[in-house]
């Protein structure tokens, strides 16, 4: 008997699932010891030529999925946070298996889903919510689950990361180069959610509550995006043997955890510092394993593909052999979350000072009244009388860092603060 | 009542099974919801202080850990072909599950111990044995196996990399580099089985029998060392935009399998290009997930240890739900190996001529009569009347570059092919 499979949503990602699934065919039969039917699609749309055709019933009526009593998994690959969760609520106590490529929903939602699916006896599988094909849900979960896991850095975010290397590999301005990202796909008419870090926010959220087994929310993490960064601080960066990347941060330290979505300045010596283009990548330090990465498309109907139908294979597994996989809720821990001004990072801080003796001796003076030192200084003459400095101070706690911004910006002989970026050194 | 764990061998990671178990003994038992406890260590010697201690038997008599009932998992951690084969049949026949890091035994006995579980109806695990604590196995079993992989070229062996990671930023030559590395411990005093590419080419047959479903053993794999590689060439491949790195390639392609472990120039721009030191790196391409690459330490005592214990995890919770894990072997297809004069790749080869009018042109004959064409040349002076000439070809077949070198080699202009290495664009 083939195992059915029920899919919410026919738009790129549910053709690559349909395409994944056909192609691969008898890959994915022989490697599972079983057969897979695609029974039923649900879309609103019955009439568009996609490319994908198959046996199948398209339907616009939910329950002819959700109730249809020879389904057992469902696909939720719709996105967006209703009617999908609804949907998936209503799978698992028609008693099905769903898989699920939502982070969004995930997110803001995991908590009870997962619970619904504990309660069900089902499984709710999510390895495509973040990083598309990269497996770093299951990594986490249970190739390195003998480790405590120390940090996940990860660059999860392919529009913000196809910007920034196209600023620092052509010295272009953000808003035309974002202007290119959208209008060959890479970024959406409205990029905010991309541009400014939400995206990245919400799997960063799914990662650290898997990672630290303690539930991140949304809310805990800081967001900053990207919109500030000038290509003047990606040549800097570059003069300090640095690139810039948007990073999604959690760490575990001290009984308490730190997540953070901000654009920040990285030794080209870093494994992410490579990751260009629409890649994602996840750099996830254990207790054990010590380093390492995770590496490959973030995104695109077919990487997406592929790792929900990986989901559906060990769903399958588990379902012929009656066992339960291990990968609903292991939130066991409740640790809290670290106040922004604890953050303890080093900073780069570019500013326009005027050309005068001692205004860097001021500027010194202001900084180690916060306990703050430099670890490096760029000055470059800019026009008559100007001159344009970048401080990178050695690692100092946000707060202290802040109140010395606050006398800096005070200080009648800066014209402008520039801009401000954390530095991350990944260790 | 806790899962039983025996070690066969307290050497270096056999100390790191034992430390991940303790260290992260809460995080191991509540992620697994089950207990663990090691009740036996084998070891011929019992007396050296090796920093571990706990509340297990430490003996030198096999039965005692083999034949034990309580027993429900072995880790032969002890390497080497015997006695650890015998000691797993064993250890299967004795209805245990076995965990295993040995690669030499899994290239070479794969298929006995594979076949041997399955009849025992016991899981044998060996993710430890490519890439220390890189999750590359399950990756390849699981997570991508919705995918027909196509290419997987692995950085697998650290001994190497550090000695060319070394010479590249250093323009060190390789027998002082390796001189150092056998002093710091990452070379062995013998270190033939590292830097000619045998332990390579072991671990690349096993991870080609998983991603192509068809068994590879090791007299299938092309080898070729890195001795050969000097301070010059890795200037030139400088010049070239590209390094050198040793690389286990398996692809799969036209129902060919291709197995070989080669020093390559690689892109500098390729995701492999930047994996330095001891670190290994897979890059795994999939017709679905496109482009992705596994990254962390090859080795250690820790590392190892943590790709050990997450398979005894694994083991613990299909014992815990009777269920059977899908790890067990998967080679269901028995596909041909590509002859190495089949091969297909673009070579540098680097020359020593006498500098004289048309000697360049008489070798891009003799090469053209092969149906080589160049995509670049390089020519300096050399002393008084004679030109190194690197030449890098347009991808060819192995066999008619052979040709051509005869031809060259009879040329009487030529002085001296110094080296010949093949370029991996990655595609």
């Amino acid at each position: 008997m083939p195992i059915k499979i029920g899919i919410l949503g026919l738009g790129t990602v549910g053709c690559g699932v349909v395409q994944v699934l056909q192609q691969n065919a008898l890959e994915i039969q022989t490697r599972s010891h079983c057969e897979f039917e695609i029974k039923g699609i649900l879309d609103r749309d019955l009439h568009s030529e996609r490319g994908v055709t198959g046996d199948f019933l398209l339907t616009d009526q939910p329950n002819e999925i959700l109730q249809d009593p020879e389904i057992d998994i469902i696909v939720e690959v719709m996105g967006g946070i209703e009617p999908a969760r609804t949907f998936i609520l209503e799978a698992l106590q028609h008693g099905k298996h769903v898989v699920t490529a939502n982070k969004d929903l995930i997110a803001l939602h995991g908590h009870e889903l997962l619970d619904a699916a504990d309660k069900a006896g089902k499984e709710l599988c999510f390895e495509a919510s973040v990083g598309g094909g990269i497996p770093i849900i299951a990594a986490l979960k249970e190739s390195l689950a003998a480790n405590r896991i120390t940090d996940v850095i990860g660059i999860i975010n392919g529009t913000t990361n196809y910007i920034l290397t196209a600023m620092a590999e052509q010295g272009r301005e953000y808003a035309e180069v974002l202007a290119e990202a959208q209008k060959l796909g890479y970024a959406e008419a409205n990029p905010s959610a991309d541009v400014d870090g939400l995206d990245a926010a919400r799997k960063l959220a799914i990662l650290a509550s898997i990672a630290f087994n303690s539930r991140v929310a949304l809310k805990d993490v800081f967001v900053e995006g990207i919109s500030k960064i000038t290509r003047e601080d990606l040549a800097y960066a570059a003069e300090l043997g640095c690139t810039i990347k948007l990073l999604a941060i959690a760490k575990h330290q001290d009984e308490e955890i730190e997540v953070r979505v901000h654009p920040a300045i990285l030794p080209n010596d870093h494994p992410l510092a490579s990751v260009n283009g629409v890649f994602n990548a996840i750099y996830v330090v254990g207790d054990a394993v010590g380093e390492t990465m995770f590496y490959g498309r973030g995104a695109g109907s077919l990487p997406t593909g592929s790792a929900i139908v990986s989901d559906i294979m060990r769903i399958a597994r588990n379902i012929q052999s009656s066992s339960k996989s291990p990968l609903n809720c292991s939130c066991y821990l409740d640790l809290p979350i670290k106040a922004t001004s604890d953050f303890h990072t080093a900073f780069y801080i570019r500013l326009l000072v005027k050309d005068e003796p001692r205004v860097l001796a001021t500027l010194a003076q202001l900084f180690a009244e916060a306990n703050i030192s430099f670890a490096s200084i760029i000055q470059k003459p800019r026009g008559e009388h100007q001159a344009e400095i970048v401080l990178v101070t050695h690692p100092c706690r946000e707060g202290s860092l802040q109140e010395a911004l606050a006398s800096v910006k005070a200080y009648s002989k800066v014209h402008n603060i520039h801009n401000v970026i954390r530095f991350e050194n990944g260790q």
